[in-house]
């Protein structure tokens, strides 16, 4: 196999890592995924740079820390000029195409303030962090101003489901014994059966959708790397039938969470326990209700993976086709008596990844697993690599994967960083935050899981000793947590203040810059020798003297 | 006066805080820059946020720190999308016009992706740090490809001075007794009245065409920020007659600097001591020769200043145009035997700062002398507030001195920041410091200085005990020191941490994003009940529930 593969990164929207049967889950199976587990290489410590959709998004688009590309938060435009996967992609012939969700929200002034047309190829492409769009559909269509009616919407019209807002009242609602809707926007409703068949359901369209991009792009024959981003099992949790009645009560894990962790005098801790979304989820009824709604959306998926990677043998494309499948962040369902997503307990940033090469050089690593400690910014510059794109170390901040995924030396991290901007949530007005200082960073070594809370003190878990993290060290007076602080600290400010918006130079042209002499701009020679003696060249040779 | 003023913002280039007679020079007089003090407020403790040309004014032009904008060395292109002061003033309708130097290079590549046109509008404007370039020259035009001819070298051809480099032959060469050339690109010839009538000289050029400026623009009738940014007295250091030789020897104040200074034995304080420009500086002759230029070129300044502000009385302009003079960086002249500027003692990172507001409500401040502790991108916010603009903190780093100027409360600032790039420079290759790691950052709060250097231990100064800066107390063991670094640390990884690149969402916008649940994106709800308890609202207010 001579020419580019292509790729395929499928990305789930919060899916906790450890709820795959090949990550451990006891009842929930996944074949599919865990059969692309076993012919590629399946990663045990990936994080995402932010515990929430869109800034994890930004992240792994752009290949760079939320700090640098400055989408902080769910619905921050990002900024015109911040470069993208999909920008570094076309420089090289390759097709960056989106089958989903992004999370992106266009930067209307900048496109405005340069002059660029929103719906000019350009302005399209800004608007989707550099995607071309085949299918953009974010997956939440409230009855509200926010509404935007999708193609999705239209198919299931086509399909006889006719609304006002048919992806709400047909694939995220239930209905009650006198037929009337009962919305998924509530928790209550969530061991309904969707009111729309599996095959009409968002995952079955999806999936299609990414068969139909990949029938096109045969006939175009440039190289791709398509998107294919799932809402699902995002919230609302709902999910057809026969998915819906899969799993009860015997088949949820218990919750991770200490009556300690509930008594803890930290004030962020305190208010994230007072949220609504947490008060939610720690109760066990809500977790019952919920979890085997979530379970079933997860096994729907992989069986709508397992129809894709057959459809894929068929046409001839898995032999040529990277697949690498992870989600956006994880779920907290109740664990840590916590909701959601928005922090970082395992359950929460940490995400599945599995990456199946199906090139030669891959063959060693096939089935194996890796611990080494991955971010989601890698994807980016896994993905230029498999594409032909030389490395952007000066933009892209993640690490290339390709050395672990061909079972050779050459990646290593210490530490992984992620992000988050609670200035909109009930934390920030809990407490009183102002919006520049509600902000948290995590830094995790391996070991020891820092956060460090604006205006708080910090938190700290030692996943050696208490791998459920249901003890904060982040106050403990004993020589060794205080030296962990102050060592994470350290580790926190050299990461901080590193370069990461130095993006218009090279290392080429950096490089360059320490040979200003040579061009005329001489600074600091006292005479003609002095320059000799210094630069091995005459003065003259720069400077012709003469009289006028 | 009703009417918004106009702003002259002057910036002289490489001029020490201290090479003033209103701050304190004991044999330069400068009189029309001390009667710009008198009729307004001078600050003596005004820091840039870099102690280099590019940065310093990237961070200048952008009211942003190095940091958030990415630009941090010289001729590193200000990346496509950052928003300038001239971007902000033009939304208001009035116009930002350069007249003289910026050390912008234009992001041709990040153009070249948005398919800006460089010679468009926009383009232009892209390329010019935000402003419409009146007049630009960077004021170095080596014999080399670098060289640019500018409109002055056809100035200096129309007016009799021709050659193959007007500016490098006539306004910064001398002659020797046989009548050739001695290039002020070497230090030895710094002494030599240039050749080239005063009259004629780069500074008297500048000046008018400043006033050309002034001239347009009172007929166009919009209202103006005129950046007028002057290439001296940077070097090459020469001056014509008869300012060449109004300074000599009893005129130079001696140097700042310890042997024990010399003795240091920090890593990178030691390599700056071997880096070229540094020893040339260090040796008294070298000193000898460039001082009297550097005052004579700063006399020369002074002059056309105050021959700019009487013709400014003619026209009338003087009583409607806050007028703003300060420097981007400053000199150190051997002072801690050092030379050029690139780090942080008070000689490099300090600078002159006068703003003359002609307003009535600054009348209350005329002629006062203010300690806070300002920085170079407090000018932005201030200009913006003074031509109607309304504040832009998630963009606008810089804090406005308005209230400073008209004598009320409202600015503080804790700490000042400065950065440096060091990558290109010969400290980096005496060390073999990577690229990613060359970078230090100064933190100061008033009295205590301390420089974080990547890879090496801190420097610290006590400038209460150690006005001079001759003592470093990085390595200090007593437990006073000890405590300050961890304090100075900790400020600094608040400040590092801090939203630098959030700039897409306006204070409103991210206030709003408190409101999500109202538009129907409801995350945590258990049924209709708890949603009409935590919002007030009916859910059917939302959500149309019916029967299909």
């Amino acid at each position: 196999m001579t020419k580019r593969p292509n790729v395929l990164w499928i990305m789930a929207d919060q899916l906790r890592f450890d709820y795959l049967s090949c990550n451990g889950h006891p009842h929930l199976q996944t074949p599919h995924i865990d059969a692309l587990a076993a012919r590629g290489v399946r990663f045990t410590n990936t994080y995402v740079q932010s515990p929430v959709c869109g800034p994890s998004r930004m992240s792994a688009y752009t290949g760079r820390y939320v700090r640098s590309h400055g989408s902080t938060w769910n619905g921050m435009p990002l900024r015109v000029g911040e470069p993208t996967l999909g920008d570094h992609l076309r420089e090289v012939g390759a097709r960056a195409v989106l089958v989903g969700k992004t999370h992106m929200r266009a930067d209307a002034e900048g496109m405005a303030w340069l002059g660029i047309d929103p719906s000019s190829e350009i302005g399209v492409r800004v608007s989707e962090c550099g995607f071309e769009p085949f299918e953009r559909d974010d997956g939440l269509h409230p009855d509200s101003p926010r509404q935007h009616w999708s193609k999705y919407d239209d198919y299931l019209v086509e399909h006889g489901f006719s609304s006002k807002n048919p992806w709400g009242d047909f694939a995220n609602s239930g209905k009650d014994a006198d037929g009337d809707l009962l919305s998924a926007w509530l928790l209550k409703n969530s061991r309904l059966p969707a009111n729309v068949p599996e095959e009409h359901s968002e995952t079955a369209y999806m999936t299609n959708r990414a068969m139909d991009f990949m029938t096109e792009a045969q006939e175009d024959g440039r190289p791709w790397l398509c998107h294919l981003s799932y809402i699902k099992p995002h919230w609302p949790y709902i999910v057809p039938a026969p998915y819906h009645d899969m799993y009860g009560e015997k088949h949820i894990v218990s919750p991770i969470r200490s009556e300690a962790e509930r008594e803890t005098e930290h004030p962020l801790l305190r208010a994230y326990h007072q949220a609504r979304v947490c008060r939610s989820f720690s109760r066990d009824y809500v977790r019952e209700c919920v979890i085997p709604a979530y379970m079933g959306l997860i096994k729907q998926l992989d069986d709508n993976l397992g129809r894709l990677f057959a459809w894929m043998d068929e046409q001839g494309l898995s032999e040529n086709t990277i697949i690498a499948f992870t989600s956006d962040h994880g779920d907290y369902m109740g664990d840590h008596w916590m909701g959601d997503k928005d922090f970082y307990h395992e359950v929460a940033v940490k995400v599945p990844l599995i990456i199946a090469d199906p090139r030669p050089e891959a063959d060693a690593s096939r089935g194996s697993v890796k611990d080494e400690l991955v971010e989601m910014i890698d994807l980016a510059p896994t993905f230029m690599n498999a594409l032909g794109c030389h490395a952007k170390p000066h933009v892209i901040e993640g690490r290339d994967l390709t050395p672990l995924l061909h079972g050779v030396d050459g990646f290593s991290r210490k530490y992984a960083i992620s992000e988050h901007d609670y200035h909109w949530s009930d934390m920030a007005r809990i407490l009183g935050v102002p919006q520049e200082d509600a902000h948290t960073i995590m830094i995790f070594d391996g070991r020891w899981k820092y956060v460090r809370c604006e205006g708080f003190r910090p938190i700290l878990f030692d996943l050696e000793t208490d791998p459920d993290e249901v003890t904060d060290l982040g106050g403990s007076q004993t020589p060794e947590h205080i030296g962990v602080r102050r060592r994470m600290e350290a580790a926190l400010l050299e990461w901080a203040t590193r370069h990461h918006t130095r993006i218009t130079a090279t290392p080429e042209v950096l490089a360059g810059q320490k040979r200003a002499a040579k061009s005329g701009v001489l600074i600091g020679f006292w005479d003609e020798q002095e320059f000799k003696d210094d630069t091995g060249m005459a003065f003259d040779s720069l400077k012709p003297v003469g009289k006028q």
